[in-house]
């Protein structure tokens, strides 16, 4: 494994791909015509094609799990700690996929590519808008198996992922139980999104529907807050004279992250995620898992993987855990995940 | 002490007051005239007037701590659990205060008396509204020791609260050192509010910034939520099939609340939270300290406490602690504060 300045120096390049599919059946009845999505490949597919770990994504992210588009790309991907060559995810050992979601929240983003409300409707040539149908992340877990066939790989090695990443690669192991070897989920909560995040994602919408553009911004500073960790800001503004100086600045990334972000989108993923609930299927599941909570987790909280981790249990999956111990909330599992390497390494390679 | 049924079945009948202050100097340069403000009293004052204990409140609480106003009032006051005959805050031996804040929120229910933006400004015979001017805890302390000060109490044997109730004891401490002995702070921070805090109050002031009517209710149901603990609407809701139940759920108890409450008193008072700050005059605390945080607390975050505590330690004040290990979030201040009676009554009882 690599030590933390190896890492720190890796830098891989990826380019983004585009998976186009004709028509997509989807489970609210509609079908979806002309769906695209964005994705990028790690590493090689082997001989038997049975090395290939699929990677989706948490709500505001997008397929660019690892690597850097561009030399000049200021930031890697958001798992880039774990997935690389000699990192826990290896790309020397394995095919690694990033994919994008239906209904992708970072519409503006140029390297992300999605169908969703900010598409053009090839029936009527206008943007969808509240036009786009219901979408659950079954849709979407769909789409990227047509994908994964297009690639020819019959059996996925593992699905890993964060946050809504992790409910995609629980519902991928239910709805597909025999093509799906492992789970790696992180940051998770279990089988269902629990009634509380429920109450709080709705909270992410309020402001959105009073204003699309400023609702926006507001929107994605509880997002924020929600993601990291109640220490958050202690260190940077407990000692201003002006503690209000956290407004601003947490106004500033959120206006950074709403510029690239569609409101239409955001109201509906978040729908998406409320409605996330595999509990009717789960039995179903074969697939091995591995789930890594975080314990300072103030949107995902630890009770959520607590009971999540039960209800696995008590259906008789074959569930372990590891808790991700540091203390900044949500956003651990993607930047404080280099604890769960060794873990989440020692899963994937056993056999 | 009393057990649980007798605590259950006890009813004390208490009388609201309204005490009146022709003027008071605000910290912000203002002078607010005609102030009035609601206390109520349990117990006798003693003939040495050293056996007074006042109970400043929550956010949206009020002087309402014990007992009923009314027979036939469904619910007692907020601390009934804790303040009574033989309880741990024991009217038998102490003489209880609870106040109103200023500002207070409540400003439909016709049980609170308060000076806020919903009142009449004197020099206009207009309401207030935006035109009221800033109010710190401060500015309420003061008026509180005016009352005080009425009543021929000079030293309190102790100022208790919870949360903001609790900032409002320190600050009383800090303010008017000589005059209390002890203060016993209930799932409070410390000796300013932390940043996050700052940031999450915010997010409940941005639906009623859109809508003084709607987004009020928007904002009481995040409020609710952040008071509550991740695992209120599990038992529940889960279970139901249509999970999205613990929405309307939440909206009805929002909208109850909403119904007495003032949007520009709760947009002001938030800020008043948000600007709670006595770390410059903390040093000139005198009183024994007792503070009680929630482990499970997902407003005022056990991090809040444990860094207050710290801060409180090392200016040298002598401060002990008791932790309410129960589930139930910010609100186990209220409702499951019974383990910490024994603590609570030894503290105030020992010499």
């Amino acid at each position: 494994m690599l030590n933390q300045t190896e890492y720190a120096t890796s830098t891989v390049l990826v380019q983004k791909r585009v998976f186009a599919l004709n028509n997509l059946e989807l489970e609210c009845g509609s079908t979806l015509t002309d769906v695209r999505f964005g994705f990028e490949c790690y590493g090689q597919l082997n001989s038997s094609r049975d090395n290939a770990i699929l990677i989706p994504h948490y709500f505001t992210g997008s397929s660019h799990v690892a690597g850097r588009y561009r030399e000049s790309d200021l930031e890697p991907g958001y798992w880039d700690l774990l997935v690389g060559p000699g990192k826990a995810i290896d790309t020397n050992r394995y095919f690694v996929i990033g994919v994008d979601c239906l209904g992708n929240v970072n519409t503006g983003n140029p390297d992300v590519v999605t169908t969703g409300p900010k598409s053009i409707n090839p029936a009527t040539g206008q943007i969808y808008g509240d036009e786009f149908p219901e979408l659950l992340l079954t849709d979407s877990v769909r789409a990227q198996c047509a994908l994964v066939d297009s690639l020819g790989i019959e059996t996925l090695h593992a699905v890993c992922g964060p946050s809504m990443g992790s409910m995609q690669a629980l519902t991928w192991a239910a709805v597909f139980p025999d093509r799906v070897k492992k789970v790696v989920g992180v940051i998770g909560g279990g089988l269902a999104t629990e009634p509380y995040l429920i109450a709080l994602l709705e909270q992410w919408c309020i402001p959105v529907r009073y204003d699309r553009t400023e609702g926006l911004i507001n929107a994605l500073e509880l997002v924020t807050l929600n993601a990291l960790s109640p220490n958050w800001g202690y260190e940077m503004f407990a000692k201003y004279k002006d503690k209000m100086a956290i407004l601003r600045a947490l106004r500033d990334t959120a206006k950074a992250r709403a510029a690239v972000s569609d409101p239409e989108s955001f109201l509906r993923l978040a729908r998406t995620v409320q409605k996330y609930d595999i509990r009717a299927k789960a039995d179903r599941i074969k697939a091995e898992i591995l789930w890594v909570p975080s314990r300072s987790d103030a949107l995902i909280f630890p009770q959520f993987a607590e009971r999540g981790i039960g209800e696995m249990k008590s259906l008789g999956l074959r569930v372990t855990e590891f808790w991700l111990e540091s203390d900044g909330g949500h956003l651990d599992g993607l930047h404080a995940i280099l604890p769960a390497a060794g873990p989440i390494s020692q899963f994937l390679s056993k056999p």
